[in-house]
This record gives C-alpha cells, sequence and structure tokens, in this order.
C-alpha cells in the first residue's frame, strides 16, 4: 500500500488494546461492561474541547479512508479510518446477495486488508443496529477480536447476535450515548445523535489534526421524532464552526427531492386505518427494528382496545430485546401470545408481522400461502404492508398482496395512506448538512454508483468545487491533507460470499456450474470401459435432471444415448485411452446434438470408469 | 364444460370458416389479402345500426366469455368469446417467465381448450401489436388455423412474427380500420379507436343480442397523441346509450390516481435535454414498438441538426416496418448506419436503442459493459432512458446506469425529466369509460390481483352494485344474460412454458430440480458393482459441481466418499441387490453428513453400475 511508509516513520507502538480512556477492563458480565463504559466516556463539553486545543500539535500527518463496502452498492458498509499509526473501523455491515449470486445466503465484505492492519485497530464504532451496519461483525469476530462502541440499542443487538455465533462475553462491548467521545491517541470519535428507522442512530464527529471529519451515519432529519430526540444539527454546527475537513454522508435517498416525512405521520395513517378496520383482525407488517413504527402500532392498538400478537422470528427477537431495555412502552397484559390468538375476538387483535418485503419465508408470506401455523387470513383481516419495497423485492411484495387478496383480506400497501416513510434524508435533508457543516472535502458513501453521483451533484450545486468532492470505490485508499484529497493506492476489497456454513467457498466456478445447472439443467453419462481390451463392459447410461422431462423425451434420449456409444465405441477402436479427450468428444457431440434438436445446452458430465 | 349443453341445444353447425363478410378468400399476397379484408368490412354508421336493430331478433342467448390469460398474472392475454356456436378469440399474447421459472424463455397460455372449441371459433381479433397480446399467435397457430383480423401496423407486425415462425402465407391476415366492423353470424365486432404506447390499437365493441360487450384493450385517454387520432370517445358514448351489457377494461394502472400524461410531454422534455446534451452524443433508449416516442425523438434530432443511428435487433426490425409503412416520418439521410457514426462528430449524433429495461443482452447493456461492437461510451455521452422500468426490473435498470456512470457517462433516469409516460389508463380515465359506457355489468381485466381489485373498487365507487362487479380468475367460464353475469363452470388454463424449441417439456419437475441445482449444485457418485459376488469393483468416483470449490474441499470430499463406500459395502455384505434402496441409503446417509458440516443440500445423484 501506497501509504505504508509514511506510517511507519512514524514509529508509535501499535498495540492491540486502545490507548483511550474507554474500554480499559473488558467486563464479563454486561452491567459491569456498561457502567466502565460509560464512566470511561465522557460528555462533550467545552472546557474539554479548549483544552485539547492547547495541547501541543506535532506536524499533522495525512489521513487516510478507506471504504470496504458500501460504495457503489447497497449494503456491507465498513470504512478503515486511520491516523498515523491508529486505526478503526466504522460499522461491519453484511449485504444481501443480488440474484445471480444463487444459493448464496448473505454477503461479507473482504476482511484482508483489516487482517494486515489488526495490530493498529483499536475499535470498531458502529453508528446503528441494521444488518447492513452490524450483520459482518460475527465473521469479523471470529477472525480477530476488537473492542466494539455503540450505543445502548446497538449493543443489545450486537450481542443478541454474538449469543447465535458462540461469541458471548468474548468481545469487549461498550456502551456509549450521544455526546460521548471515544480517543484513539491523537485522534478521538464523539457520537452525534441522528434520526434514522432504528433508535439510537448516531453520527460520528472523528476530530483529527487537520481538523474533523464528520461522518452522517445513516440518517434523516426528524423533527418530531417518535423515540429520542431531533438529530444534533446544532452540535453539528459547532463542529461545522470549527473546522470540517471532511463530510461522509448517507447517499441513499440522494435521488428524492424535498424532505423525508417524519416517522409521526405514519401513526396518524394507523388512526384512520384502524378506524376504517372496524371489526376486523389487524395485521401490520413493518421491518422488525423499526421499533418507533411498532410503538405506534402499539399506541394504535391500545386506543382502539385491542390486543398485540407478534410473529416472525427476527420480530420477536426484536420486541422482546426492545421490551427489556424499555424502548417500547405498553400497558401490562397487551401482548398475548401468538398461540393464544384464538381465544380473543377478531376485532380485538393486532397481529405485528415481518414480511414487509415479501420475504418467502416469512410470517406474512406464510399467512398469503396458508403455510402459517397460528394465522389463518381471510376476509375478516385487514393487513397493513408499513413499509416500501426496497429495489428488487417489488415482485415478491406484489405477489403477497395479490395472494392475500385472492383470500378475500382487505390490503393496504399503496404509498397513498402514508403507511412508511423513509429512515434516509432526501434532497433538502443532505443539503442542510452540507450547509451546517461546511466541509472542505466531500465523499458521499452509501448508495449506488447513482445515488453517490447524485450527491456530488446536489454538492457541487452549493458551490462546492469540483475537484473537492470524491466519488470513488471500495479499496482505495482515500488521503485527505489539509488541502488536499486524492486516492493515494488500493487494498483488496471486494465481496466474500456465506453459503450455508460455508464463507468464501463459493466462487466464480461453482456460481458459473450453478447458473448453467438452474438454466438447461445437466445430463450425466456413465459408461465402463475395460482398458486392456479397450471395450465397452456396460453403458453408456445415462441420467438427466432438470433438462426435460424424461417420460416424453425417450427419442431424444436414446438417440443421445446412442451418440455417447457411438463417440465411445470410435474411441477404443482407435485404442485411444485418453479419458479426457473421450470425454470431451462425447460432450461436443452431445452438445451439438441436442443444442439442434432443442436450443438448451445442458451441462454435460461423461464419467468413464474402468474395471 | 357446464355450458356445453345449451350450446348444442342451438344447433348450428361449426364452421372452420368464418360466416362473415369479411375473410371470404384468404388471399396468398399481402395487398390483395388487405384490399380483400378492407372491402369486406364497413365503417359504421346509423344506418347500418338502425338496419340491424330491425332484423328478427331469436330469444337471447347467453354470452359466454373465458379469459384464458391476463387475469391474475401480467401478459398473455387471451380471451375466448362465445355466443351460441359462434365463438372469436381475442388477442393470444405471451409473457415473459418469473424469475423462479428458471431457464424458460416465454410463457404460453394453455391451448387445450381453444382446440375442443376449435370449429366453433371464426377468427382472432387482436388489439394491438404488443408481445403481450400477439406473442403466442405463431404457437397456436402452428397447431390450428384461424383467420385474424387487426390494424395495419399490428398486422405488419403479426407478419414478421409468422414469418420467423416459417407460417408467412399460411395465415388469412385481415387488415380492419376504426370504425370496421367485423361479423360472425349473430355477433358482430367494431373495432374502435383507443390511444396506448404503441399506434392503431383498438378497443372492441362485442354486438350481441344481450346488448353490447365493450372490450377496453390496452388504452389510455390522450387528447394530443403523437399519432392518430384521440380514443374515440363520442363512439364509446354513442354504444353506452344504445346499451352496454359488460364492460371489460385494462386495470394496469388502476392503482395509480389522476390521469395519465400525453405522450406530447416527452416530446417536450425531449427538446429540453437535447439542448443540456449540448455537444455531446446522445443515446436515447426505448420500447422499440413505442413509435411515437421514437418519432419524437428523431423530430428532436431533426431540430438539433443530429443524424439518427439505430441499434437493438427488435428497435431495427419496428423501425423499419414502421418506416415502410409510413408511421415515421423523417427527411432522406437522417439515419445513419450503425456501423457509420464514427464517420460523424459524436455531437451530431443520436442513437435509439433497445434496453431500456436493462436487459442483460440489450443494446444499452452491453453498451454499459464494453460488449457492444460499434458503440463506446463514455463522458462525451449523454445517456435517456425513456422509459420506466417495469415491476421487477428496478434492479436490473439500476445496474445499467450505475455502470455507464461509471464510464462517466450522463445518465437521465429519473421520472423529474418527464422522460416517458405510460400508455395506460389511471383511476380518472377509467371512471370516464364507466361513466360514458354505463356498463350494466363490470369484469375488470389486464391486471394481477391488486389491479383487478382496485379496479372494481373504482366501478363499485361510481355506484355499481358489487354482484354486477366480477373479478375472477383465467379459465372461469363467465356467463351474461340479460340480468346476471356468474361463473358457470371452468375450462383448462394456465401456463405453456417455452425453453428452446422444447413447448410445455418444461414442467414442475424439471423446474424443481433446477432450482435445486441452482441453490446447491450436485454430487454424482458413482460405483460398479458385481452382481454376482456382490462384490465394489470399482468406486465410488465422486464428481461435483455447483456445491463447493472442490479443490479447498478435499477433506470434506474425501469423506464423503468414504461414507458412500461404507454405505455400499454394508448394503453389499448383505446381499441386498437392490439398487434402489441402495442408492437411496447412499443419498440418505450423504445428505446427512454434508448439511451438517456445511448446512447444504446438494442433489445427490447415485448411480450403480454391473458388470
Amino acid at each position: 500500500m501506497a501509504t505504508e511508509n509514511k506510517r511507519q516513520t512514524q514509529g508509535k507502538t501499535g498495540s492491540r488494546k486502545p490507548n483511550t480512556r474507554t474500554a480499559k477492563t473488558p467486563a464479563k458480565k454486561q452491567d459491569e461492561k456498561n457502567t466502565a463504559a460509560r464512566q470511561t466516556t465522557r460528555r462533550y463539553n467545552n472546557n474539554n474541547r479548549t483544552k485539547s486545543k492547547k495541547a501541543p500539535q506535532k506536524p499533522a500527518l495525512p489521513v487516510h479512508i478507506t471504504m470496504l463496502g458500501g460504495l457503489n452498492e447497497i449494503g456491507k458498509n465498513m470504512t478503515l479510518f486511520e491516523y498515523g499509526n491508529d486505526a478503526f473501523l466504522i460499522d461491519c455491515g453484511m449485504a444481501f446477495p443480488d440474484e445471480d449470486l444463487l444459493g448464496v445466503d448473505i454477503v461479507l465484505p473482504d476482511f484482508t486488508h483489516v487482517e494486515k492492519c489488526r495490530d493498529r485497530i483499536r475499535g470498531i464504532v458502529i453508528t446503528h443496529g441494521h444488518e447492513d451496519h452490524i450483520g459482518a461483525l460475527p465473521y469479523l469476530l471470529k477472525q480477530m477480536i476488537f473492542p466494539i462502541y455503540a450505543t445502548k440499542l446497538t449493543i443489545a443487538l450486537i450481542e443478541s447476535k454474538l449469543k447465535e455465533h458462540g461469541l458471548s462475553g468474548k468481545v469487549p462491548l461498550h456502551v456509549v450515548k450521544p455526546g460521548d467521545v471515544v480517543h484513539f491517541n491523537a485522534i478521538s470519535v464523539e457520537f452525534i445523535n441522528v434520526n434514522h428507522s432504528i433508535p439510537d442512530a448516531v453520527g460520528l464527529g472523528i476530530k483529527t489534526p487537520l481538523g474533523y471529519v464528520v461522518h452522517t451515519g445513516d440518517f434523516k432529519i426528524d423533527c418530531t421524532p417518535i423515540m429520542g430526540s431531533m438529530i444534533d444539527l446544532p452540535r453539528l454546527g459547532e463542529i461545522g464552526k470549527e473546522g470540517v475537513l471532511a463530510l461522509m454522508a448517507d447517499s441513499t435517498n440522494a435521488e428524492r427531492a424535498g424532505y423525508t416525512a417524519s416517522e409521526r405521520v405514519v401513526g396518524e395513517s394507523f388512526s384512520n386505518l384502524f378506524k376504517k378496520a372496524e371489526n376486523k383482525r389487524i395485521i401490520i407488517a413493518t421491518f422488525s427494528s423499526n421499533l418507533p413504527r411498532i410503538q405506534q402500532i402499539i399506541d394504535a392498538a391500545v386506543k382502539d382496545g385491542r390486543k398485540v400478537a407478534i410473529s416472525g422470528r427476527s420480530m420477536v427477537n426484536n420486541v422482546n430485546i426492545a421490551h427489556e431495555l424499555n424502548y417500547l412502552s405498553m400497558p401490562e397484559g397487551l401482548l398475548v401470545d401468538i398461540d393464544m390468538i384464538h381465544r380473543y375476538p377478531k376485532e380485538k387483535m393486532t397481529i405485528i408481522t415481518t414480511g414487509s418485503q415479501g420475504e418467502p419465508m416469512s410470517a406474512l408470506a406464510r399467512m398469503a400461502f396458508s403455510d402459517h401455523r397460528q394465522v389463518d387470513v381471510g376476509p375478516d383481516d385487514y393487513i397493513i404492508i408499513s413499509a416500501t419495497p426496497i429495489p428488487g423485492n417489488e415482485k415478491t411484495v406484489g405477489k403477497v398482496v395479490n395472494e392475500l387478496m385472492k383470500r378475500g383480506c382487505d390490503v393496504v400497501y399503496e404509498k397513498m395512506y402514508d403507511v412508511h416513510v423513509s429512515g434516509h434524508a432526501c434532497q433538502e435533508e443532505l443539503k442542510i448538512i452540507q450547509g451546517i457543516t461546511k466541509p472542505k472535502f466531500f465523499i458521499p458513501v452509501h448508495g449506488e454508483r447513482k445515488h453517490l453521483q447524485k450527491h456530488a451533484q446536489l454538492a457541487k450545486s452549493m458551490g462546492m468545487p469540483a475537484k473537492n468532492v470524491l466519488v470513488t470505490d471500495i479499496g482505495k485508499v482515500i488521503e485527505l491533507t489539509a488541502d488536499k484529497m486524492s486516492v493515494v493506492g488500493s487494498v483488496p476489497a471486494g465481496r466474500v460470499l456465506v453459503d450455508g456454513l460455508g464463507i468464501g467457498d463459493v466462487g466464480s466456478i461453482v456460481l458459473r456450474d450453478r447458473k448453467h445447472l438452474a438454466q438447461d439443467g445437466l445430463i450425466v453419462v456413465v459408461a465402463i470401459i475395460d482398458p486392456v481390451s479397450g471395450q465397452i463392459v456396460s453403458g453408456p447410461d445415462m441420467v438427466s435432471r432438470g433438462f426435460v422431462y424424461v417420460r416424453e423425451s425417450e427419442e431424444l434420449m436414446d438417440e443421445a444415448k446412442a451418440i455417447a456409444r457411438r463417440v465411445l465405441e470410435e474411441c477404443c477402436q482407435r485404442h485411444s485411452h485418453d479419458w479426457s479427450t473421450m470425454k470431451s468428444r462425447v460432450r461436443d457431440e452431445l452438445s451439438r446434438m441436442l443444442f439442434q434438436k432443442t436450443k438448451r445446452s445442458p451441462m454435460i458430465l461423461p464419467i468413464i470408469m474402468e474395471v
């Protein structure tokens, strides 16, 4: 890496334990840990900031930022932030596989470069508890342990994840609050309250000798949030006045004009829809991490004199965690076990469920396709899908809606009823952040190319010189000095595929084969040959799968068998016992005939056995 | 079929040739044919309508309508209309496969019932030339010939399709104009001009002794269309006054409030964008059948002093057909061969291309991924995607946009620039059609369940009694009498899958296997056993594809082989030469072990050979 030498000249000792006021003793029990973390982090105050200004300043080194995910893609957000010999990670998320990644369960960032820098990495700072920001953590932490800094709910969600992966108690977890500052030697990270579709989301004010680097995390501006308080624009403004070297900001909604509506408008829609639903059972699907949304459903149910049941594994999980941590408030006895819903009249029930994206195995999809153990839907059900399909999910959501309607359910799924608002800032909000942080350099993050590009245009439209805006890619090492931003190198970055228990064992060859098999199926040709006499002892036999309906294609299969036999006999007669040549001739001749007759190209697997 | 008997009591002779004033002599040459058709169809006039009123009326039979496609699905529109012994088909479209139909190229309606009624079917009436209305014609016509009635452009598109399938000259094709009436004994079909995203689209006024059945076809209300004239609302109003028994109307946009904008607004956007593009090459992707759009691009290019080149097979095809038939007007010398574009300065070129849906093999996608033979895109290109992604295509379109941006192109793809308008009516337009036709019964067609349902709600909101509105499914036989609409039976209807040259040979078993192979790949286990001694002579050998990267999984594969050998040996020792039991034990034990170690379930194909 081009920046390696510069760092070595700095000569600081690389230590695994962060030289900070936090995380001195990674405690075993959560409670102790939390207390410890809280004691060792501090709320910012002017006094503190004044002090740090007075501290003797060494000649400033450049800042290096390397995105390992989240640029030119949705998901697997992960950023390496380096200053001299000190580094830390921001987020460690997973991505969901594209449809061309056949059989792949989830996608992780490539940890190769993290492994290489592990001795300089002081910790991982997490902005919020969504899968695309925390989902890859267990996979990283199985390879190397770093202390984690995040807000209360985020830590709780991470803990539940670590437990699933057998990592409980093995990772130092530090709970921080907005306003807290964590120090990694020459740099520090301040947590700044932001609004998002999950509580406890934070942006980061990263203080370096060159000035602040502000990372918004995922955010929106919600002046009337349901949980927590409005995004801390005053603090962002203060930091802007102190001097922001660079801004990294969420580009998800950079294509959308105007403002994202407040979460509160959804609550108003719920009130109206609960009235409309009259004497029907209400079933609402939403994201299981959207606790403000869940709270609003609970509030509407309470107001309407209904009980609430929860369906779907992640929904049950998250409601439990949130309930224990007091993120959800509800009267005693409101929650009814999903197995007990039949004891209550339908018009007195509300079910909160997963499946708002039409996921085939989700609770709502199972209800739609009559495959849900406890919930049988019909004309007595009023179903609200409180979400917008994520691009790519339109069809699966549509399928679930159609199926529910065929069963006679009322289904509310359109935008017209305001049953969903986004968690990400639209153009006007993005401009406000630009305007109050007044960064020298701007790096749009968290989005596909089209989002990053649009976000870059926004910044330029506010007067930022083009050379101060950088739309780049994962793996690029961005160097920031006081007056220049440039790409100075690149490191391994890409995607690591998880399929079942296998991590990285599904690569391009396996995927290519799966795609081939998916398109046209396969034909296995087996023959036994006596290598001494050069005679076919048995076969060729043929087995096909996923190619044609064999019972109705006997003629074709007989013809194929005859060709295989002819080719093998020809080879044997020539006493050519080069099995690999023999196999490739069988493959070629069969392929040609089959394509001519069917315009399909099944995978052909010739197997030659010797006796 | 429940309606069969009633029809037989009618006792009319079923003849393959329609007893109408059209199509008496299916001529060989297109010109003659067209002339013949034109002579034998008539424009409606009041005189004619008065006459038909005076005709002696037999006691009215019920009307039967059976949708063979297009209900609860997008595509493969096909309807069988029957009155007594006379029947005709409306449209014969194909559908594109859902992503779970692995390897399938297109989807056809099931023709089983058409085959059964073939003697009573007098012809096929086509509403317009889109694939979902004409795409299945060649497949039907290869099985049985019927005369076809459609407007000029539609016939030209059908002819080009028949040519591809070797059916040229074998099918009587009759060109009709809006206002023409085709008679099938007791019933007649009048063609009514409508607006849509392809010229020459018509709705149908089907006159029966019970009154009119109006079928809108695909339509919108465009008061300022680019080609042809505004939808014939006056004629629909007249028919409404005469008495409409039932309305069948396009539900595609029933979820959308308001009106669909006129095609003309896109032209205005093009003018503005051509100014913005300044000295760049302009590349516009749109649907190849949207001739009004293509005309507007041509007009903008002419105004801007640019040449036009065409890219993409279907675009070249359609522009040729339209040019020959004078549907496109352009000055001599405007068109430049795509191979010659390098002779002109970039800022003087416009390329019209396919690929507006991000189709991986389309011209635009090939440009984006540097795989287009003649067009190499970069910062000198201004690219406009003049289309909205069809649900399900959002991601593929997004991929192409991202890729083009990475190459430095300007890309216009959002709705904000009005570079696309829909070809289908929104809610206010749908209400107008309801209001002026004043049908007794209403059958929403052409849409998924959610569209049909919303369309039904619209009709009810205008005062139609719920019992007069029918949301039903394909294969249901709808019976209309003067005062009742009901479902009286059902016939085979579904989907027939086309994969390569195979029609219907890919069914649920083949698809299930393809899905299995796509998810986890396969392992073939081969062993040779001597049936006399009961010994394993050779093997077991193992071949895997699409499961794991074998070179890095030797240990796992060795273990699998050991298990297969153990199971086979145990079976042999027990002198159990029941190969099928042996195979299923190998399959079970291998599956168990592999799932435990990898959480994957590859397909396991044990093959036992005898010597």
